[in-house]
């Protein structure tokens, strides 16, 4: 391509059971707001020619940042009651991925899986990884930093009622693709994982293939959802072969790989950015906090 | 398909740097042996009506056990001089898969694999792996079963010359992959990853779509090589998706896959099964220990 492409940055806040009657108007109000501010942040970067990578960095430090989600400050608590992280980022050009698992302490576990991704490694995980972003000079935060009150309170409850639930839900892991003016594709997911989560267990955000994927020649995808199953069946990279091998169209690719999710089992949802700027952000559970913004700074947010 | 199907079963010892003038030829024939036993222990489930799961599963604990490989006995040491293993396995009629990272102790890691696939997750890492492992009764090994004197050397002469070398080989990664009389494929890889690694560093062997991978539809895969690079290229996923999306024969398949590796500035092998019977063992290094054996007993294990 010899003209700038139009440059365009979506973002997720996680799929799931998102019910309209137990969320408050001012929860939602203030979701649109986080999804709206990770935006501009992105889009801040892409407008003065930046690249694809750092917009989605950008944007997903920000949903990090944000108690709201459950990612970086304000994750969910796992069994014994502790935050345990884990981020990837992939740029599309060149292929070149990093990731973070079972991390803590981390203000931005996304930061750290760029980091990650300028090493000699690409995957990293638990103290080894912790150990690693020392090395790097990462922003370290306490306990108190990420363990939110609601997320106390959930882990208390989903604790005492464990007998009755059989898949807890894993809602709030967050994301972002982005297309930046070279016509690189990025993208970004990052998550607390799943609420009393044991034995560091991994879902499919941190893993390459599975929950975050990039690549110039089909797309970038972000996940989110019962990571278990998207894992199996390696959801993202399958996106990006179905638009590659078999040229279907980005909301097509994105829709078979969901019903192929939902036939193993499982439930959740994927944004994804294709090189000519198409944009899809596709769910089959109750809702996905999501949203766009394109070059012309139209943005739009939603839920349901 | 209404008649039973041929089973086969081919297992890798690791792809990478086997050179002829430094293999001895005791050793050499030491190798060639220790496939044939993992052939012939895993044709001895599959011959008698068993799973291909339990298949490689019996070929792969066969090798992990045999000091010759990067694998549970005998694994690499890590920069600080631990053993930490990696392993996955994965069945292709319903995608279930199971893995982990980093664990220790745990002398058979693909055994634990697979304890993770029948649990409710399907990755597991560090500590938490090791503690499920206890949960489920695994059998455990002191540091002098796994630490091999010539292991102690390796870790000894490549510390001393860790500044000469740019990304330490990763030769010995073992892996297997079959197709029993109900059709269905199974892989299965197990590694001490790189020697000298560092920060819990996570290769592609126990990531599903990177290193491991298996559908009915298509193939079971398992990988060896440079590790960072399989990763990004989701190496047994895209060998799976050039079979079921562009119908290429599994040759090409795992052809173009390890040229695109090559291109990205990796190197190393993969096994394949397809549904009929077909075995691709491919590889763009010096060597790969590597053999097979046919429905009909046929046996061939080679290095070069």
């Amino acid at each position: 391509m010899t003209s700038p492409v139009d440059i365009v940055l979506a973002v997720h806040g996680g799929a799931g059971a998102i019910s309209k009657d137990v969320i408050s108007d001012e929860r939602e109000r203030d979701c649109h707001a986080a999804l709206a501010a990770a935006l501009r942040l992105g889009y801040a970067v892409l407008a003065k020619g930046g690249s694809s990578l750092d917009a989605v960095v950008a944007s997903v430090c920000s949903l990090e940042d944000c108690p709201l989600f459950n990612a970086g400050r304000g994750s969910v608590l796992t069994y014994d009651a502790r935050v345990r992280m884990d981020a990837a980022v992939m740029e599309g050009k060149d292929r070149r991925a990093g990731a973070v698992t079972n991390i803590h302490g981390v203000r931005n576990p996304v930061w750290l899986a760029r980091e990650v991704m300028n090493s000699a490694h690409v995957f990293l995980t638990a103290e080894g990884a912790v150990e690693f972003a020392r090395s790097v000079n990462a922003v370290f935060e306490s306990d108190e930093y990420f363990i939110t009150p609601e997320r106390l309170l959930e882990w208390q409850e989903t604790s005492a009622s464990l007998a009755k639930t059989s898949v807890p839900a894993a809602v709030g892991t967050v994301g972002a693709v982005a297309l930046d003016r070279d016509g690189t594709l990025a993208a970004a997911t990052s998550t607390g994982g799943m609420v009393l989560k044991r034995w560091s267990r991994v879902g499919d955000s941190p893993v390459i293939g599975a929950g975050t994927y990039a690549d110039n020649r089909s797309c970038a995808v972000s996940a989110t959802g019962y990571g278990e199953i998207f894992l199996r069946a390696v959801a993202a990279h399958e996106v990006s072969s179905r638009v590659r091998h078999l040229r279907q169209d980005l909301e097509s690719a994105v829709d078979v790989v969901l019903l192929d999710v939902q036939r193993l089992g499982g439930e959740g949802g994927m944004i994804a950015i294709d090189p000519t700027g198409n944009v899809a952000m596709r769910f089959n559970s109750e809702g996905m906090y999501r949203g766009y913004i394109t070059g012309k700074g139209h943005l739009e947010t939603k839920i349901w």
